[in-house]
């Protein structure tokens, strides 16, 4: 038997037919380059459609570049991001904001199964704005977050006005905002929370690689075409990014895959023999399981990660079956 | 009618259906993020194959941040690359070098269409090492270049032995080398020259976005791919960057469109009543056109791009049919 | 006989009295680190004085980084600075605007004497904004020149509208404004020009090291201090930075120590066998001189440099005597 | 009563006699620029007789620039240096070596009273070399520590064996140095430790402005005139650097100074009514003193600063009396 990586993460999924088939066809005849396509134009309307936000909408490679490359548009190099300390951003990106920001800070705050605690952003807005310490210049939030929970939209509120009554501006990191829409989020009123950028993911989503950067301050995007070119994401073949967005968005299959990927970890989740560390509202579940038994689950060929909370991450995703879940709950049985 | 972006860029064209095919296939079951792929290994040993070299293969998405993070490799941001001055690093990519290399200088030098001048490299390189300026520390060649020409392996040794004899390193630019070695450059022992680090173009091959980064010197790969991730050129889903270039290497689509689509430059040029401005080796023509000529034939609806030497560019690729070729002869002439 | 260094450069002189009596004066007692001490805030207020501007004033250790740093400040790393393609920061600075300005551009401008061309400067602006290159952000003036010449306020005005109209801010490098306001140029009226930011040398006037780095529009100067304790440029004992601007503003001594070397450079001038290649408006004299003209020079003990147009400098300072430029006459007579 | 800032900091200090003659004798004439002058080759000869080591030595204005610069060296962008999570570089220094070193990561490390414990750092050395994270490539020491703690040669060898044998090199920062060695650390053999580059602190030891930065493996120093340029740390008027070195060593007042500082903290901390919070090695002194407490010290017109750590600290220099410190004695006394 191969080794089983259904669960490893939602990057190991195939992407969706849906975004194949879009991307065939756009496939055809000469487009002009870097973005002033058709196919660009019309995934682009499709994001705002599915935002209801008026926005600068771009699709880049990499959502680790999307994701920097909006905390350098919200912060100079001598600020910070306030961020949840076990954001991608934080912890998995090999200081990537502090690359695209030129050495931009990373403040990490506390909080239960991947929020940040009112209380910790609430003593990080409160330190005095000292020329010894990078100060922060805006708040990241994940949704859904990085322990497979999802912000409500009161939630939201409660980080986003006391950091912008500091002066913050406020990035939303959604490379599965997906899940979290599929578990109830209202996407069409995200926005008039005050976000200024966010990174509406493609690839967890089941797309092959791409991401849409939408900013929403129109003032900030200024130039936005130049600063992507430099970053080496304004795509030269855009097409190619964008029409997955046109397959996942004209008829819906974004949220529908999303809904099947929560569900499918919902199920994991009941079917677990171990304790389930956090709450389950959207793609992933995080048992509580020894080093010996995780290593027992790896000889056995089924892939996952420890997370920095010290639990196991299993991720679902459009391309999880019901079976694969219940033929990894049996093993996870096995191991009791 | 419509516009025709035909003959505006190689960037214009559609995925050669050898790459989509590839992609499909790629396509099925969970396999390993971030290039542990078996897609992208059975992609990499291609690329050795075709270069016959040992070597470091990534596959990134962007040619832009691909030829930076390869420079910035080479050169510290005190130091400079040596290119052609209207190299695309210098001239196209909005200070990407400098973005990734954290302030890398770039040093133009001049030569006819689009070769460094070994005169123009010695005067360089015969510069003090000044600590007021940045002195250069790699050599940066495009092949096929900027303007459509193509460097011999004899006229690659006679700019690398000087720079290497001065302490630079050498990076190629290979955007285009598919069309280079259409032209009669030998891959196979490109490599023997003493190249460190090579970008091998897909995107412009006529494959959707992905680009080869060759590391040859396996030292320069220490940590690589901190530097990609961090640089958001590490992809989560490496065996969509991956797969195309198994259809393209597997059966030599690369190189045979790479001889089609010089063709028809070729074709273009002898059928061109304007005049050439440049050896048609590779897959562009440049024709000299006054600015009055050049937007009537943009009234006309086909779209090309005036360059920094004057003349206007016309790019064939592999999607280039011999009837566009002979429509816009016939529309040039109707501006004669 | 020993190398006389006397004319190779402005930074060869010792500091001037004044200068060093207001280290003395301020060396008592302990102050509060990091700028909040009476020198300093004394010393702004003389700058303040100096400019009748309103303006936030921090002295730094280099002209390099407050250069740089103010470039910074008004370029993005994706923008360009316009300035003369021989000023400072284009050819002696070790590309430090791209170090601290994260890969940010500078297009070089033609011109006599140092001096911008208005023609070369609207046909910069005049290019389009194209996210393939580093657009204008700033218009970087240097006065008195490179090459010794001074803007009159005239000409200042005709190069700083058109820049502003076109949406770029504006910076001066004032290395040597001492000389150009010991030329005539009215310093009090100087800021109603719509500089932004300014640096006012203290080094090159003769002082230890000290630059004031002067910031006019004072949005830019939001958290100004964590930008400079960022980039090294917050000193810790600051009142070794402000005095010296203490001791050559409060009677006067900084434009009468400019004036006298203005004086000197007029001397030499005038006395030279050589022809001047620019109008000496300011402290230095460029003479044309052929190569082994210059190393018989040399050889006689005496250094200077060529620059970038082929002709020769000599630099005057507050130190120079007229002994001296009659002692140089002398040597420069016996190489004719 | 005017505020006391006699124990805020080292840098509230007035400049140590010898060093501002040193100053007065070196300020006559004129020199050459950019550290060619003979006053810069004479303190660069005397730091290399202090450590015993053959090394490239420059003087820098900034402490901050230096020791970035000295990591950026020693680390490439997407790796890390390991330090005290309390040191100066991780807590105070506004993220400079980020800016300086392109985003370069740091990794705190916990350890008692300013020292890294041997097992934390062991653990951060057995991290998996992972591409999403940091790797560590440097070790950064301070010593004295920032909690006025001195290592002992044996627990510099403790740390720096285990990070080197994981391929870290070895940086030193400095900045009491003197208090260091004027508390027994021998600094003729601390350089064969394996320490790469290190900082001797100028400003914090009783000098005006200027550090020493000390190049040990001299294959870091290639172009490294070229690195302080661009960083804006190659002063042009040198001496000034260099001449309070040459008053500070040239009779053995640099560590007179520091054991004079030394001897004061001990003074203090003898008559602290306040509990030491740890030993008292060097030139600080903490005391575990309450808010309300420290207000009230603050109100009395003493000013000093609380620590992450939570005590307050209190620092000796050069110029500390002890009559001062009796006088804060007194007043930390009424406090109780």
């Amino acid at each position: 038997m191969n080794g089983r990586y259904d669960f490893a993460s939602d990057n190991t999924a195939p992407a969706a037919p849906e975004a194949l088939a879009a991307i065939a066809a756009a496939n055809h005849g000469f487009a002009p380059a870097y973005g002033a396509d058709t196919t660009t134009a019309r995934a682009a309307e499709l994001v705002r459609e599915l935002l209801d936000a008026d926005a600068e909408v771009r699709f880049v490679a990499s959502g680790t570049a999307a994701n920097a490359l909006a905390l350098a548009t919200l912060c100079r190099p001598f600020e910070a991001a306030l961020a949840h300390q076990h954001a991608h951003i934080c912890t998995d990106e090999t200081g990537a904001p502090g690359f695209f920001g030129h050495g931009l800070g990373l403040i990490g705050l506390a909080g239960e199964a991947g929020k940040v605690a009112p209380d910790a952003l609430a003593a990080a807005l409160a330190q005095p704005d000292f020329a010894h310490r990078q100060s922060p210049a805006a708040l990241s939030l994940t949704n859904a977050t990085e322990y497979g929970t999802v912000y409500s939209r009161i939630e939201l509120e409660r980080l986003i006005a006391p950091a912008q009554a500091q002066g913050c501006r406020v990035h939303l990191d959604g490379a599965r905002l997906a899940n979290a829409a599929a578990a109830g989020l209202d996407l069409a009123k995200l926005t008039t929370l005050g976000i200024d950028v966010l990174v509406l993911g493609g690839g967890k989503a089941g797309m092959p690689p791409t991401e849409a950067l939408v900013v929403l301050d129109r003032a900030l995007a200024h130039r936005l075409d130049a600063r992507l070119k430099q970053a080496g994401q304004l795509p030269s073949k855009g097409r190619f990014y964008a029409a997955p967005f046109i397959g996942m968005l004209q008829d819906g299959a974004l949220l529908r895959h999303a809904a099947h990927a929560n569900a499918m970890a919902r199920r994991l989740a009941e079917a677990s023999p171990f304790k389930v560390r956090h709450p389950v509202e959207a793609n992933a579940v995080f048992l509580e399981m020894d080093p010996p038994t995780l290593e027992r689950l790896h000889a056995a060929g089924w892939f996952a990660y420890r997370f920095l909370d010290g639990s196991v991450r299993f991720v679902c995703s459009w391309a999880t079956t019901p079976e694969a879940v219940d033929e990894l709950a049996e093993a996870l049985k096995s191991l009791v």
